[in-house]
């Protein structure tokens, strides 16, 4: 049996009231209290889940509805709950009057004034308002993030279409988390700043992606959620491409990573061409469809979270070293690698990247001679007779690396420094000094690009890291693994197209927030320094929506 | 022209005679010094490399000979260089001198007296005594590894075959590097001890492979070497079938990572077939093969170095943690989302894992139900109804953890726990705390395995690692991925074949080495405290092949 009661004209966001109900809940007596804002929604939803009652009928969105379900056939248990609901309620209260001076403002022009710099509004009021309250913010110029679900799919199209006219960004409808410039929106992790910028139609893909980047010991620029639907045919993307373009012209992302559903074909085709149109790395990952191929241009498709995670830290690691490398588009790569396993990866790893030919035979040891490249392993027999081999002494390969001063179609040099008991006591300085001379002997106007990979370990004689900065200090760029040194090597010979000039996004230099629904969000901005003012949203008129639809004619 | 001299009876490794020549070749006057052995093999490289003289007809293998390239015509030029070859063998002779007492035996009887627990030859003479050298390790019972090259193919054939009916290992010819229980053998990494066994027909495809996995943190049993001929059709993966059945019945090797060339497609199918055999996951890489498949049953078949290493590491963690969760082989996998991109991704997963049927559409949140598993998005609108989202508050999940008390045909139970801002204060608590209400409800009798996954960082409000230590103190697994997570929960639902009962491998317990050839080997033995003997061997009758061939007889 249900019973029922009404506490009129007394606000409260939804994750309040939910945790409310689950603890009324709890009482031995009942079998279940169900405690709701009276908003057409949610009646409805009560009636159809058995919670209805009629005292519900004349309950605006301002009054809290509350229906117990029990066995026990005894109207007291109202008052007992009714009494439960107070304490919770006012315990509420106090926990907001000591929330740090939240500022708060009850009117959408008070708290325009209160933060006059405000440039995002963070919107999850309850589904059936978010797109009024979203058009508010839109209007006055402000970018617009709804954690609200249950949001009209027209109500989205339009919002989308009318900010991106205006050069505003719409994250959302249902846009479970966010991090612009550090502060973080809604269901938020605290993450590392970093190069790695992030866009997401799912939050938990979002969470996921990000948190492996900062398991990976890399950091994140941005991350902006797009709502579930913003890929769907009829969105069309337009969220996605006002994030895609926003990260592209920040000049602290180097590489992007997306994720979403698969979008319908047409969509993917432009959200596609629109990456490819970035000057930088893109990682794609539409879960649960398979890719066909690795990569399409400068944009790489990932096969799940992690592996979207994995490939945008490579990335951001290749656009990072990059910059300390020397200009050489156009030119050639060359290899010259002591271990003949290497030399063999390397050429494998090239030929994938560079549509070359493998040699099916390796004449005196030659793995890759193909569009002007080549791939050396200097162990093999026609280098290693009478001399010893250059992982002993690295004689043989500084002379052919002297050999480059006189290749200026060269541009980028591959190596490898092998450790270990046996090996040379410092590969790694034997490398710099020759890779020095090379540089010297073919000047300024012919730079050489050098990139080596390091095998072996810190316990290892020569220690790699020891081994590692030497190289470093030289200006030899040092990669991971072969798959990044190669990826490093490639970009440092594509020619770039000249990016769009394109104008610098202000929102992502920082953000200032109204915060509309759970003032929890506003608590969690706050906690992390971000300047926001707390909107004390309330339907309009009661939630009579003819009568609010009046009101908002008069303003 | 060409100036030479002979130094008799002065027996020399090739690496110091490589390297003498190097120095040698330095000296203004020359245009490059040779400086090598007598032996048939080097007189008939110095003839085609046009370093012959007629002096060096009479050379015996124990003569030194030292040929002189230059411009000037100046036979004072031989005195010189004479005297400088002097200093540098002094110069090794007193470093000999000082190498810590290392044992030394000119005789192989004298060199087995000394170290009558020796189990491993170490072979780095001449390629062409090599064999011989091997042969009498193995007919007194040794394990050998055969760092020497140009050792002919029947030969290798006929010590394998010897090796392999006498239960010996064989590894090499050209066996660049192993790692018996931290025994550094040839050119071997210092590697951390840990729970991967790798075996290579490729010296720096070995070193990159276990230089990547310490890289990952984690560590190597052994590193078996093979040499590169082994998986040919000629010796048929004798050595591989050898190292494959030691590591599969060591108990401190969880997973094994694999890597050589493609082999014969008859040997591909005896390898892969053994590795089948091994209750223990394998990681196979056949560099350059482009790999149809991720998996043919426990193999994993990786396409490049990196990925190996990545592989094994995931395999071993797997493994690992599969000795700390009860038996559960036969059951069903649950899992209970609150994060509706991990659900999915983790629906997929299984899918591919278990050849399962994707639910295309998702009724009240099911992402997966097939073969009786099942995988749930618990924040699906049919949950958060009326209900505030399990990523809030955990009650909905536990509620769904408790039913698994009436489901006693699950065994695993896959679940997320989900950091950061907004997110429920201690989740991992709450999850802890569920799981150990329903394992107490289903008694020891049923016991249901527990593998979470954290979406977060340690920056994070409940912090990343506070979290994990929550979870795993309560018997919880805890994946660093999604795929982690899958494959642990396949393995512990997957029956295992019955081990066949096999011999534990002595040699794998600790080695204690033989070392004829480069003194480098044995010192590198010696200084990471392997004990060892350095067999000062030099070529029988003065390298008089027909001579040195009466003398085997009359032994």
């Amino acid at each position: 049996m249900i019973y029922a009661f009404i506490k009129k004209g007394s606000f409260q966001d939804s994750v309040s009231l939910m945790i409310i109900s689950r603890k009324l809940s709890e009482h031995p007596q009942v079998e279940q209290v169900s405690v709701m804002m009276g908003t057409p929604a949610n009646k409805s939803m009560l009636e159809s889940t058995g919670f209805w009652h009629d005292d519900f009928t004349g309950a605006t969105p301002n009054d809290i509805c509350v229906a117990v379900r029990t066995d026990h056939a005894d109207p007291a248990i109202v008052e007992l709950i009714c009494e439960q609901l107070e304490k919770e309620l006012n315990a509420i209260a106090s926990a907001s009057g000591n929330s740090h001076q939240l500022p708060k403002a009850r009117r959408w022009e008070s708290a325009c004034q209160k933060l006059p710099q405000a440039n995002l509004l963070l919107v999850s009021v309850a589904g059936e308002y978010a797109a009024d309250v979203a058009r508010q913010g839109l209007e006055a110029g402000k970018n617009v993030m709804m954690f609200s679900d249950n949001v009209p799919l027209e109500q989205e199209v339009a919002l989308k279409t009318f900010a991106r006219e205006r050069g505003l960004l719409v994250m959302g409808p249902d846009c479970g988390t966010a991090m612009i410039a550090g502060a973080p929106l809604a269901f938020a992790n605290v993450l590392p700043s970093g190069d790695i910028g992030v866009i997401g139609a799912s939050g938990t893909g979002i969470q996921e992606v990000t948190s492996q980047i900062a398991l990976h010991g890399q950091g994140i620029s941005h991350a902006i959620g797009l709502g579930g639907r913003d890929l769907s045919a009829e969105v069309g993307g337009i969220s996605a491409l006002s994030a895609l373009e926003m990260l592209a012209a920040d000049e602290q992302t180097r590489a992007i990573a997306f994720v979403s559903k698969p979008p319908s074909p047409l969509v993917r085709e432009r959200i596609i061409g629109a990456m490819q149109q970035i000057d930088k790395p893109v990682v794609a990952l539409f879960l649960g469809s398979r890719p066909e191929h690795r990569r399409e241009g400068n944009v790489w498709l990932a096969h799940s979270l992690s592996d979207a995670a994995g490939l945008a830290v490579l990335l951001a690691r290749v656009a990072e070293q990059k910059r300390t490398l020397p200009a050489v588009a156009g030119k050639t790569i060359c290899g010259l690698y002591a271990g003949g396993t290497l030399a063999a990866e390397a050429a494998m790893l090239l030929t994938d990247r560079l549509s070359l030919t493998l040699n099916p035979h390796h004449p005196d040891g030659v793995m890759l001679e193909s569009g002007g490249h080549r791939v050396v392993d200097l162990g093999d027999d026609s280098y290693t007779l009478g001399r010893p081999h250059p992982m002993i002494d690295p004689t043989t390969r500084s002379i052919e690396i002297a050999k480059l001063a006189q290749q200026p179609e060269s541009g980028v040099l591959l190596l490898d420094v092998v450790l270990g008991y046996g090996a040379c006591a410092d590969p790694a300085g034997a490398v710099a000094e020759a890779v020095r001379l090379v540089q010297q002997a073919r000047g300024a106007q012919s730079p050489l690009a050098a990139i080596a990979t390091l095998t072996g370990t810190d316990a290892d004689p020569q220690g790699r890291a020891a081994q590692a900065d030497i190289l470093r200090a030289a200006g030899i760029a040092v990669a991971e693994t072969l798959e990044e040194a190669i990826q490093l090597a490639v970009e440092l010979i594509t020619p770039q197209p000249g990016g769009a000039s394109v104008t610098h996004p202000a929102l992502l230099d920082g953000v200032q927030v109204i915060n509309a629904g759970l003032r929890s969000f506003a608590l969690d901005l706050q906690s992390s320094g971000t300047p926001v003012v707390h909107y004390q949203w309330a339907p309009i008129a009661g939630g009579n929506a003819h009568l609010a639809g009046l009101l908002k004619q008069l303003h």
